[in-house]
Formats: C-alpha cells, sequence, structure tokens
C-alpha cells in the first residue's frame, strides 16, 4: 500500500477497502502513513482502525501526530485508546503532553491506576524506573510447567512479553525467572520451583538506564526485570526498548562531542530558539578559551612584525594541533563509552599514544617542510616542520589527557569535544610555533 | 564470585570447588574471569567447565582469549568446542583466524559443513549473509499447532531463539511466520496454514546490516528472516546481534566525524601502526586544505602588517567559524544517519540555520566586540564584532550544506567530519576577516 493509494481511496470515500487494505500493513507502517496525513485525514484513518490496533498504532505515531489526534477526539474515545495502550507506551505519552491534559486524564482514571500513574511520572528521567512497564507474567513456585503454561496463554494478548517470566511470593518478592523456552523444554508436572533459576540479573528503579543497557548487552537479555529497594518486583524493561536507549546515548555523546547540549527532539521539530540556546553556551566559552591564544600570539608581536611570512602557517600549524587532538580525543572518548578501557589504562595508552603521534607529527612535519622551503627557503622550513612534529605531538596528548581527566573528576569525558580540545591545543600550537620561530630567527 | 577468589582456589588446587563456583555464574561473566587470567590457567579454568558451558563462555571470550586457548588445545578438545557453538558464532570465529587455522578446521569438517562454512564465509563484510545464522525453527503448514510446539520443545535445546518460527515448503521457500506467543494462545488442533502470519517482514542475505538494523528497530522485532534471491529461507538474525550492530555504526560514524578511518579492533589491541594508518590520510589532506587558509593571509599581507594587531583575533574568529560549523554539521550528520530528515529536506533546515546561525553570530559579535574594544579601542571592536558575525553564519551555512552535498553525490555524509569543516571555515574566515578590516581601514 502507498500513500497515494490511501489518498485515492479517501478521495473516493471508499472507507471499507481503505480499513481492509490498511489493516494489512504492519502497525509501524499504518503510523508512518498517519504520520504524512494533515489533520483532518489523520483522525478519519485513524478513526477506521479496530480498537486494539488503534492502540498500537498510536504508540507508533510521531508525537505532533499523537497531539493532532488528541486535540480533535472525544474524552471517551481518547480513554478507549489509552485503555488499550501498554503501561510504559501510557506514560511515555502522558510525559509529551502539556500538564493540563494529563490533569483531564488522570481525573477521568480509576484511583488505583492514578496512583500509579503518579509514581511512574515521578521517576526521575534516564531511570530505569522511567522506562519500564507492568505487564508482564508473574508465576507462583508452586504451580507446575502445565499451569504456568496454560496461566501465560490465558494472559499472553495483554503482556509485553511473554518470553520471560517471573515467579514472586505473596508480597512480590522476585525469587526466580523462568523463560518461555525453559517451560517449553520441562516436562508438564515439574514444580516451578525445581527449574526456575535463582540467579537473577535485574535493576533496580533508580539505575541509569545506560547501565539497564549495558547488562541488557552483555547477557543478550529479551527482558530485564526491575525491582525496589526491597527486591520487589515492580515492572521489566523489554529490548526493544533498550535499542533506542543505545541509540540516543550515541545520539546524546556525539553532540556533546561536538559542543551540542542536549537535544531530545527530532531536529525538524526544533524551533529556532531552542537550537540557539543548546548551541551558544560552549560557542561563547570557547570564544573566551580562544582570547589565550591571541595573548600568546600578543607575546610574540615583535617575532612576527619581524618575520611577517609566519602568519602563512599559523591556521595549518594550529589546526593541525587540533585535528590530532580531536582525533585522539574521539578514540578515547568512545572506547570508554562502550567500556573497552577503564580510567586506569591512561598511562599504557598515553604511551601509545606517544609513538602514534610521534610518527603523525614527522610525517605531517615532512609535509609541511615543502610548503615552507616553497614559501621561504630552508629557514622556514626547519621552522615550519619543527613545530609541526611538536604541536601534533602536544595536540595529541591533551586530547589523549582530557577525556581521561574528565572522568575522573566524574564529569562527563563526553564533554572533551573536537572544539574544545581544538581550542586548547590551539593555545599550545601558537606558543610553540612562535617560540620556536622565536629561538631560531634569535628574535 | 571475584577474580581474587578463583586465584585463591587455582593456588589450593581446589578444583571441584571451583567448578561449582564457577558454574553459578551466568556464563558471560566467566568469559569475563577467564579474559583477565594469563594464558596458562585461563586454559585450566576453561577445561574445568562441562562441554555445552564451555561452548557459550567460548562465544562470550575477547578475541585475545580465544586464540590463547586455541593455540593451547589438543585439535579433538578444539572441535568439541567448536561444535557445539551456534553457527554465526563459529562464523565469526573463523573470520578472526589466520587462514591456515581456518583450513585445519575446514580439513576436519564433514563435506556438508564445509560447504556451509564457505558459503557464510563469503558473504560480504556488512551484509545480512554475514550476521545470519542457521539455527532456527522451521514447521510446516500442514502442521497442527500442538505438533508445533512438540517440535518445538525437541529442537530448543539447538536453537538460538524459539519465539519465531518460520513455516517453509518442501523447497525452503518462506510461506510465513509464527510466534511462539501465536502458538501459544492458539488452540492445540489448529493448522498452521490458518494462523501463520503471511505478510512477512524478511530481508535477503547482500542487505547492507545497517538496514537489518533498521527493520528491527521500526518493527520491534525479535528476529528476522534472511531469504536468499528466490525467497528461500538460509538463516536468521537475531535482536541481540543487532544491538551490536547499531552500536558499531555510531562508532563508525563518530569516528569517521573525527577524520578517523574504520577501527574494527578494540582500542587497546590497535597498534601504534594501525593507529596511525588510520589517523594519517585525513590529517595530511587537511593540512593542504589549510595552505588556502595561509594563501588568503598572504593576500592581505599588507593589511596585516599595517593592523598588525589583527592577527590576536585570528585564531579566535576562525575558531569561531569552525565550531559553528562543526555543530551545524554534526546534527545533520546524526539525524541523516537516524533517519529523522531526508535529503529532500536541506531547504528548510537551511533556512532554520540562517535565523539560528544569526542569532548565535550575534551574540558572539556582542562578546567579542568586548575584547576588541579592550585590545584596539572603537575601531578594532567594529571590524571583530562585524567580522565575528558574518564567520558564525558562513561556517555554519558551510557545515549545513556539506553532508547534504556529500550525501547526494552518493558520499557518506559524516565525512562532513569537524576537521574538514573546520578547515573549509578557516578559508572562508581568513577571507571576510581581513576583507571586514581592508575596508574598514581603507588599506
Amino acid at each position: 500500500m502507498t500513500l497515494d493509494r490511501i489518498k485515492f481511496l479517501l478521495k473516493n470515500k471508499d472507507y471499507t477497502r481503505l480499513k481492509t487494505e490498511l489493516l494489512q500493513e504492519h502497525q509501524a507502517d499504518i503510523a508512518e502513513f498517519i504520520n504524512e496525513l494533515d489533520a483532518k485525514t489523520s483522525l478519519m484513518v485513524f478513526r477506521l482502525l479496530p480498537k486494539d490496533v488503534a492502540a498500537n498504532v498510536f504508540a507508533y505515531l510521531a508525537p505532533e501526530s499523537r497531539s493532532q489526534i488528541l486535540l480533535q477526539s472525544e474524552e471517551t474515545e481518547l480513554h478507549e485508546i489509552l485503555d488499550e495502550l501498554f503501561f510504559d507506551d501510557k506514560i511515555d505519552f502522558l510525559e509529551e503532553m502539556p500538564a493540563n491534559v494529563v490533569k483531564r486524564i488522570l481525573r477521568n482514571s480509576s484511583e488505583a491506576e492514578r496512583k500509579l500513574i503518579n509514581l511512574f511520572l515521578n521517576y526521575p528521567e534516564n531511570t530505569a524506573g522511567s522506562l519500564m512497564t507492568i505487564e508482564l507474567v508473574d508465576l507462583k513456585k508452586e504451580m507446575t510447567v502445565s499451569e504456568a503454561l496454560e496461566k501465560i496463554r490465558r494472559v499472553a494478548p495483554n503482556r509485553e512479553t511473554i518470553y520471560t517470566c517471573y515467579v514472586t511470593d505473596a508480597t512480590r518478592y522476585l525469587e526466580g525467572i523462568l523463560s518461555l523456552r525453559d517451560l517449553v523444554i520441562a516436562s508438564p508436572e515439574q514444580k516451578l520451583e525445581t527449574i526456575m533459576r535463582k540467579k537473577i540479573i535485574s535493576v533496580s528503579t533508580l539505575d541509569d538506564k545506560e547501565y539497564v543497557a549495558d547488562l541488557i548487552k552483555k547477557y543478550d537479555l529479551i527482558a530485564i526485570p526491575v525491582t525496589d529497594t526491597e527486591n520487589r518486583l515492580v515492572g521489566i524493561i523489554t529490548v526493544d526498548d533498550i535499542v533506542d536507549v543505545i541509540e540516543d546515548e550515541s545520539t546524546e555523546d556525539i553532540h556533546k562531542m561536538a559542543s551540542i547540549g542536549e537535544i531530545d527532539v527530532d531536529l525538524q521539530e526544533a524551533s529556532p530558539m531552542f537550537l540557539t540556546k543548546k548551541r551558544l553556551p560552549w560557542l561563547l566559552i570557547l570564544v573566551f578559551v580562544n582570547i589565550f591564544s591571541g595573548l600568546g600570539i600578543a607575546l610574540f608581536e615583535e617575532t612576527l612584525q619581524t618575520v611577517i611570512a609566519l602568519v602563512f602557517f599559523l591556521p595549518l600549524l594550529i589546526d593541525s594541533a587540533g585535528n590530532a587532538g580531536s582525533q585522539s580525543a574521539t578514540l578515547i572518548i568512545r572506547a570508554l563509552a562502550l567500556g573497552e578501557i577503564k580510567i586506569d589504562d591512561w598511562l599504557e595508552l598515553l604511551k601509545k599514544e606517544l609513538v602514534v603521534s610521534l610518527a603523525l607529527g614527522l610525517s605531517m612535519a615532512a609535509a609541511v617542510s615543502a610548503v615552507g622551503f616553497v614559501r621561504g627557503g630552508l629557514d622556514l622550513a626547519i621552522v615550519t616542520s619543527l613545530s609541526m612534529a611538536a604541536v601534533v605531538l602536544v595536540g595529541s596528548t591533551i586530547g589523549l589527557c582530557l577525556p581521561f581527566l574528565l572522568s575522573k573528576f566524574q564529569l562527563d569525558p563526553a564533554t572533551a569535544s573536537g572544539p574544545l580540545v581544538t581550542s586548547i591545543a590551539d593555545i599550545a600550537g601558537v606558543i610553540i610555533y612562535f617560540s620556536i620561530a622565536s629561538w631560531y630567527y634569535g628574535i
């Protein structure tokens, strides 16, 4: 089915056929079609869907389409959709909505659900609590395998996953875990107690979502249980939500590495005002860092006036220091984020970096010496190539050390962004270059 | 269990206890312990494990530990491990090993397996074929639900996943898909034909792994079938392998954005030689790009000699242009990678960028005018602030356009790295700054 086909059927008011053809599509694809339609037709198409499909499609919709539909819907219709949503999708949705809408929805919920929603809305962003859902399969250890399978069969349609099941006692204390695979393999009359795994990998509600992602990756899990401080089961987090977390974490790091603040919306939705706010602070800080490069130059004004040809190589040399520094900072930041290296490895990596940056510096010195020779003969060739080797060595070392230093002080290593490393390497570059030149020319 | 405990038990030769305690741990954790041990003890601990556990632990081991164990093992022992591995892990392992080891292993395999291994080793890197495994549950459409469950029960221990099952005909043509959830909910006497889903989301062996990741993310799948050109089922890819793909893709982009070549090993394993090779090419290219900044300066040598104070602001202005440009390039590159925007959106985003960069430029101009006033009075304040506004505007625009241009020419937009954008923005910055100064001072 294509968008044009949908528009064609809408134009012809052939709603029966439209409904039939739509229901052939995956719910994620139906959501994509609705995202492309305007406010009026999107609601029209949405209303064609049966209630259970509508809820799933709603969970896949883009935030703007959701609010469009919400704003035009009757209260009762809205409640029907919300009732069908999995709990984590409902919470995500409520988090996006303005406070007055949330109030309206809460007013119409049962008291038990209202309490639960409020509890979930209060888990800080980025915690396991804010990601989890409550639709899980819980079993009792006295059950037999066939009783367990019978229960799973009964509740399956309303559970986010049935592939991992949780054994709890009367107080919801988490006693064991069973995969559906374990249950399928076991013989029907076995008691769950004898086959459940008691060594449980779990997280607590306030654990950071990055930590959750690390566990799911490490142990190849489909879902992980979330417990409170007394090890009572409160929810689960499934791998599909973690895939999004992993991608969001990378995006956050990538943005931070370009000195951009945290952006949690699509680029197309972000207003110019919002983007300016996220970009300006670091740019201003860097202006002030760069003043020190200027002061470095001012120190050597005499040298510069004597050999004005030196300015020709200024951008080239300071950029090279910055580029080499960005490279080493980036390698370290990413390896730290992936857990490939730890803070304690800094010395070993520094030794390697010295070898690498010496090789880089010498190669680049050879390249720049040729340019130096053409512009100013042997003298300039010597000064520029010596400077190049030195600034690349120093720039790389700064780039390597900065992320480790930040980590050491419990700051995010990704703050050692390309622009920051470049600016700091520039200061070092200016001073090294003009010092070598002053010494060589005896000024 | 801790590493110290293991060493303690090894020292006391208490292997029975060591084995018992080890087997309490998750296989991923056992592998981590073995990674930390030296060559001799790692083999000793590995040999304590029962065959089926050993194979899973082996799959979790770091490449160095694997080769350590491999080099010290008897041929028969090695085969026992390899036989227990899931097929995708075996292929991964063979891809890491030197050619002579692979030959030795192939020589000792059955002809059918040898053919299969060779086939899999020949799928190009980054394709679906290179990621897939063959241990899947295949069913026939004539089966009843209870027959299907019986088969699943029988084969479950040797299948990578049993949560998605595949219905094929005698020629392995893929006719339908069933989740274990569907089977559990259905009544036992139903024929698979009546409940299987015929609208199948699949990939072909040569599809790019990024495309596979996109589908798994979009449809929240646990596994996706891989088919050949005639839609015959050849394997499946599970979500846990895709989690790694997503992370690898981000790493590749992050490295590329810092002008680093593709690095497919851990930072700690990479040799200095290897790292130099990955970092040098772009650094050298950028040296030559930066020569144009030098040429820009040479054009204005007269201006510079007249007002030498202008050099003070050179790093500051060109860095600001580069930083603003890096920000906009990074935003665009990441949004393109995530599919948030498409090439056709460039005009809309350019318009927004002009607003944002004007706001950024004016704010930064205000900051620099204060510094300009202190260093050189009103004249310098005017020249530097005008230049700042202009270079930020131009730098941002370059940063925004470059990734789109690269995409347009089928190149990877991430090549528009911070360093490259900075170098290009520098050239523009030098020319804009000195042009404004020359004009203002009437030189």
